[in-house]
Formats: structure tokens, C-alpha cells, sequence
């Protein structure tokens, strides 16, 4: 069921690093990409997919992880993602990216939920420096970065509390993630 | 399997209109929303929901249908949707909606799909007329419009001829949608 899958679908930054990811399983979220509805059918997402150890290092160099976590700089050795996918604009196709990247990300993040992976997307990426490191050519925008990996991490939901919405993590290093509730988030004018 | 359901879930825009589809229906889809991944968690889209005739006839009408069939105006009566989920940015928690509106249209789609329902995702609105047809306070931002429905055309994906990504319909009413190649999406920079 759908639910289970989007349930499962956490936003995970802990993994078994050396599970590895095949490029064929990068091409196959690739392919779940291509068949989502696309703002005026236009397309512009291009994709760069590492599963490489040197190619991960130079992605992983340029993202800031966790925000909320201020004691935490991010994964250790051993348990960074295996792979990565970057979400770049073809800007020859478009200026604006509209819903495009929100509707391919989730859609690769539930397939690879399927597939016993997991991941996390980030916006906040040296741009700059991610470009330098991959030579990606200037016709192409950096949107977004997918992490993928086997997750060795248990994220749970919890309820809010004191509107607070920062996820934390409990001194078993079980990530804590408070959601508000389906009534918050309908609005009733009638 | 996950791929199915993306497969199935094309942008309809002809419907069985006297479908009914239930505010618990609806609900269970903002549930699934609700549990998706938000940046910095924020969570802020808020959801009107309307299945009724009357509420549905003012959405409707704030609608820019299929920009690339010219000779066609939008579904006849009795071919719209039966209820849509007006997709909000409350700017008192944001003032940009990032990835999420994304995100969580297509797990809605992807939920209604797997009800045997479908819809299309609208970014084309009149948003002040709609603001004032529902009466929808300043402190929301309109972003995008979800029609739902039971969906009563044949929409197929075919590849892409001469570079032209134009849906089109055939002479028997069937939708086709060209998509790029995933060769032609995934950048080889090596």
C-alpha cells in the first residue's frame, strides 16, 4: 500500500555506507523520474548519479546536513550515503523549475524506500564548489541533491508539541520528527 | 509495485463527474501529505477541500485548462472533477514553499491513483478570483490547484519526435504525452 511506502519514507543521514548501489538501481529511479507529470510536459530536469567512492566525497563535501542537529556536522565515515543524485535545471529548456523537482524527488525517494533504501534531499548545497567538483557545465542550474542509502537510522513521527517543529534526535539516536495534525492543516471558510 | 502506480498516474483532465468522492477520501489524502518529508520540516501548505457542486463550480471556473490544445476549452459538464485540494503557503510559518508543494501533490496523486481515482496538477490560476470565490484570507498563498476525479480518459506516454514535448489527442480523443528518453536526462560528465 502507498501509505506504507510514503510512511517509510523518512528523511534518513545515516547508512550503511558500504551497502552498495548499482547504477542500474540509479537508472531505475531515473526512469520512475521520466514518467511523472512535468509543468507544461516541458521536462527540464537532467540528472547526475554518483555511486562512485571518490565521486561521493565530492558531493558530500558540499552539503550542509541537519540543521536542527547543532552538535552533529553530519554522518562519520562508515555510514554516509553510497549514492547521490544531483537535480540539475537545464536552463536551454526553462528559467523556472516550478513543482517539477518536489514531484521527482519524492517519487525516486519512494522508489527507493521499495527497494529497502532510503535517503534525504538537500537544498542547502555549496553550489559553487559541487559545480567545480563535478564539472558541471554553467547551462545547468543545481537545484537539489538526493542522498541514497541503507539506512541504519530509526526516524519516527511525533506529534507537536508547543508548535515546536525541530526534529531532534533521543539518547538512543532514535530521530525524532513532529508532524502537525491532519486538522491543522485543512482549512475550514464555510 | 510503486512503478505502476506512477505509470497510472497521468494528468487527467476528463472525468465522471457524478463520481462522488468522499471528504473522508479527500482527508486520507492530506493524511498522506501530512507524513511526507518538508524542508527544515516547516510544514507549511495548508488544504481547502471541495466536493461539492457548488464549491467545485467556483474553483472551476479560476482554472486555465490544457494550454497546449488550443481548441479546447476545458471538460465539459458532466466531464469535470468531482472535488479538487487547493494547495496553500501559510506565510505567517513561510514565505517560500520550496520543494514541498511538489512533494506532497504528487504522493496525493499517487494516493488517488491507487483509489482507481486520478487528477491534474494546476499552477495556471486566476488566484484572485479563486481567493475571493472562497473567500480565503491574505495570510494564504495560492499556490496550486489538485482536480480529482474518476478519470474517463486513455492517456499514453510516447517518445519524444523532433524535440516536441506538446501533448496532443488523437482522432479517438486518446491523450498522448511525449517524454525524453532517460539517456537523454542522465548527464555523463565522467
Amino acid at each position: 500500500m502507498l501509505k506504507d511506502l510514503v510512511l517509510k519514507n523518512r528523511s534518513y543521514r545515516r547508512f550503511q555506507e558500504d551497502a552498495e548501489i548499482k547504477k542500474e538501481t540509479l537508472k531505475s529511479f531515473i526512469e520512475l523520474a521520466r514518467i511523472t507529470p512535468s509543468g507544461a510536459n516541458r521536462q527540464p530536469l537532467k540528472y547526475i548519479l554518483s555511486n562512485s567512492v571518490e565521486k561521493n566525497a565530492k558531493i558530500f563535501e558540499t552539503l550542509a546536513w541537519a540543521g536542527y542537529l547543532k552538535d552533529w556536522p553530519g554522518p562519520d565515515q562508515g555510514e554516509r550515503p553510497s549514492a547521490y543524485i544531483v537535480v540539475l535545471g537545464d536552463t536551454e529548456i526553462a528559467k523556472d523549475f516550478g513543482v517539477d523537482p518536489g514531484i521527482v524527488m519524492q517519487t525516486i525517494l519512494l522508489g527507493a524506500v521499495e527497494k529497502e533504501l532510503g535517503g534525504c534531499v538537500f537544498g542547502s548545497i555549496k553550489r559553487s564548489l559541487l559545480a567545480d567538483n563535478l564539472s558541471i557545465p554553467e547551462r545547468y542550474q543545481i537545484l537539489y541533491v538526493v542522498a541514497l542509502g541503507k539506512p541504519v537510522e530509526d526516524v519516527v513521527i511525533d506529534d507537536i508539541l508547543d508548535d515546536d517543529i525541530k526534529y531532534w534526535r533521543d539518547e538512543n539516536s532514535k530521530h525524532h520528527v513532529p508532524k502537525r495534525a491532519v486538522d491543522e492543516l485543512i482549512l475550514n471558510l464555510d
